[in-house]
């Protein structure tokens, strides 16, 4: 999992936990809504600043979205390594 | 402190931890010197598919690497809010 397709779930994510719409986030942030659902969809890299501006839109820290993008890389790294009972059949 | 300043310097840190030359790094990640350089030093952005090559290079996950870009943010934060004594004197 690329960095870029975590953080996007991330916000994606929080956004739902907020039950803000894209529209809304867009508007709070001051960045475009096509660019701020590519963002969220992994399909665009997000510069450093509008990261910020979409953090504190949604009222948490580019840190806290770091660490859960962290989280997920590495949940992701567990689920795809063969288990040992994968190992055992081969 | 932006992500890319955080991220920077501790690619940064990292290298120099393990004694690596920016010419090695670069060579191993098949990522141009200049931009490497410049990444370190927080002057460009580093796209995902650039930082998972660099941290192949360092044999370090991304994820470390946005945790450790995580905590830094964080530090500065807490360094650079007021203290107790500094309003006390206002």
């Amino acid at each position: 999992m690329l960095q870029r397709h975590a953080v996007g779930y991330v916000l994606r994510d929080e956004r739902s936990a907020q039950s803000l719409t894209l529209r809304e986030v867009s508007a709070k942030s001051a960045v475009a809504l096509g660019y701020l659902s590519e963002v969220e969809r992994g399909q665009k890299e997000v510069s450093s600043e509008l990261l910020e501006m979409v953090a504190g839109s949604l009222r948490i820290s580019v840190s806290t979205i770091l660490r859960r993008a962290a989280d997920l890389m590495d949940m992701e790294t567990a689920l795809s390594a063969p288990s040992v009972d994968t190992l055992a059949r081969m």
